[in-house]
């Protein structure tokens, strides 16, 4: 077999820590697979580095910040690989440019064009484990971009892609994927299984286990995804295709995002253009929108529009707002902070109608009012006051069957 | 013009000291010179990345840790092009491998082959100050290489001479090359000028402004070199060819190494192919020999051979040339610990009789005794007892009218 592991932050936060991935990798090398080891930089290392940049310009080039930041993983690559060579195992470290991972060149969430598996292939052939680090590619110029936040999981699956492994295996804090924050309930229960397009919502719903990018590109090429944790033994949970017994599940998780803004726009004119006019506003701003709903239009031919953004944006997106309402001849603009984002998450609700009454049924029960409904083929989300957000999580993990029903280990 | 500036560590310190370094090469940028900045790793950086590897791995692999070391300066080319973006300059980043400073396969003390000078030249011409990682280069295989110690002095020479730049300018802490260390002898001088010969030995005998590597670059490529300090306008020295001018003066500096140890191996057979054996062997075992010196044979074919080595080789040095020293026949072997060597230099000594002698009646003079002599066209080099070596060395300063006159500035 040919196995990709990828080892996060925290699984290479100090140099006992960098053995243990070591004897981790040299266990799979040992029981005579062929092992890529893709790592992130030591946890605190990337924010260092940005801390640095910032206190050289107050907008950074990104180019250069991207020459800066990259270095982390170059130092994580080395160390592991000095770290295998120490257990008298055979191995070499690969930078971006080494390995050839080109992409594009939006530096600081570069997207992968294409991977050369020359040179890795070589160093598997030699029996050495190959040391790859993530976060980082190299453009056409030959300058080193990297690929946004969580970008080592796009750079593990992207090469087990390329390489066509046979399991791409996330080691992280976490043992697996939960059916939903296990800080928040502790009835949460984790997954042996999970779909590529459920994994896809709950890590857009702000379950940070995989970076979203990373597991678009495993159901496009159908790369067999596992999450496990470094520090136990525990199998972890299977990201892969749907399959029947996935189906009869209604629901398989609850994501749940907090400290957004809600924003209405009032009697917005209901003609074409209108929403790319405001949005693209909002991205040229770098503001990136959550949730978008627009009613149907009344008799006036007006509508209202309703959007999240991140609290830490509500300020320049009010200002911006206001501005384009005011040219785009709409009403007034109305803004709320403390909105939390719940969501239902499993690919059974696709065949099974009632799904989102049960949902909003179980939330009317609580006494929680629902702002915003907004859904998708195999996710519902409700946009609520953010001091109810537990309460509706765990109602809501408790109505869908989710609870564990063993006691918790450890 | 075109200048190349390397700035070191020190310069390089923090955010304030990079901003200052930008402040500088724009200056120049301003007073419409092409400039190529060569940088070092902020001051501590180097070591801090070396003793992360030497926690993972006791011997590190030489290879891996070139990968760690090397983000030093891949963080500070970074920063300083930022720092000259900030200050409203245009600058951009190069690494080793995206100049294409090709270098053998040495790692960790790699020797530079070739310097591709396109994309650093297709930079200038876009006006841009164009910042470049000192200390490393990539080879064939494109592995990332380092130059040993003090390497950016050698990558910022090495691009002056494929640039064929007006001149290189080191700036360093201090303000130029002095006659000897200011710490010992408080009438040490700044010389205006020196040699490439000079500098080449002086830097060899422990003045530690240049990496000697560099000088030796300076010299067959004829580049300009100016030492200079980052923190004043002091123009500095100038390093350069050989003038008439300068071989009036005997004697250009004076340098002092602590800290050796000296060996004598008695009788020794005088047959050919002995020392070879000898001093292989050390170097084999990574032993840096100073000083060699043989006494001419006796009648009996016998001769004594004297060598000198780093305080702490001494351990390893006594057990290899004890053994060895069996092998070959030899008589019993003396070490002593606590020796310095002082030494004057001057391109000027070369036409005059009795500046040996001269310095020999110096230290006899304040009852320094001479255990070794060893000379070259320029240079003249005793080993003394250690406790005298700052003695000896502020009696020569005297002695060969180095003393400056004038009082030191503040």
């Amino acid at each position: 077999m040919l196995i990709v592991q990828k080892y996060g932050g925290t699984s290479m936060g100090d140099p006992d820590r960098i053995r243990n991935v070591a004897r981790r990798a040299l266990l799979a090398r040992k029981a005579g697979h062929d092992v890529v080891v893709v790592v992130s930089a030591m946890s605190g290392e990337t924010n260092r580095l940005l801390k640095l940049t910032s206190e050289i310009a107050r907008r950074p080039s990104q180019r250069e910040q991207d020459v800066v930041v990259s270095t982390g993983e170059q130092v994580t690559v080395g160390l592991l690989a000095l770290a295998i060579q120490e257990l008298k195992g055979k191995s070499r470290s690969f930078l971006g440019h080494q390995v050839r991972i080109l992409t594009d060149s939006a530096f600081a969430n570069a997207r992968i064009r294409s991977i050369d598996d020359t040179n890795l292939r070589a160093s598997l052939r030699k029996k050495e484990i190959a040391v790859v680090a993530g976060f980082q590619g190299i453009d056409e110029q030959g300058s080193i971009t990297t690929l946004g936040r969580g970008g080592s999981d796009t750079t593990a699956v992207a090469l087990a892609a390329a390489l066509k492994a046979d399991a791409c295996e996330i080691y992280t804090d976490v043992d697996g994927v939960y059916t939903t924050d296990p800080r928040i309930c502790d009835r949460a229960r984790k997954l042996d299984r999970v779909s590529y397009e459920e994994m896809l919502e709950l890590a857009s719903l702000g379950s940070k286990v995989l970076q979203i990018r990373s597991v678009e590109f495993a159901m496009k090429y159908k790369v067999p995804l596992w999450v496990k944790s470094s520090f136990t033994d525990d199998p972890g949970t299977l990201v892969t295709e749907e399959d029947k017994a996935m189906e009869n599940v209604l629901v398989s998780g609850i994501a749940v995002t907090r400290d957004e803004s809600r924003f209405v726009i009032r009697n917005v004119p209901d003609k074409p253009g209108i929403a790319a006019r405001v949005f693209g506003a909002l991205a040229d701003a770098d503001i990136v929108v959550d949730v978008i709903v627009q009613t149907p239009a009344h008799e006036d031919a007006r509508t209202d529009m309703a959007f999240t953004v991140g609290r830490l944006d509500t300020e320049k997106t009010r200002e911006l707002v206001r501005k384009i309402g005011k040219q785009i001849g709409a009403g007034k603009v109305e803004h709320e902070e403390g909105i939390a984002k719940v969501s239902i998450v499993g690919v059974g609700m696709r065949n099974h109608a009632g799904v989102a009454a049960r949902m909003f049924q179980v939330l009317a029960d609580e006494g929680v009012n629902i702002r915003v409904i907004s859904t998708s083929e195999i996710k519902i989300s409700c946009l609520i006051d953010e001091k109810y957000a537990e309460l509706a999580v765990r109602a809501l993990h408790t109505a869908f069957a989710l609870d564990r029903t063993e006691t918790k280990k450890g």
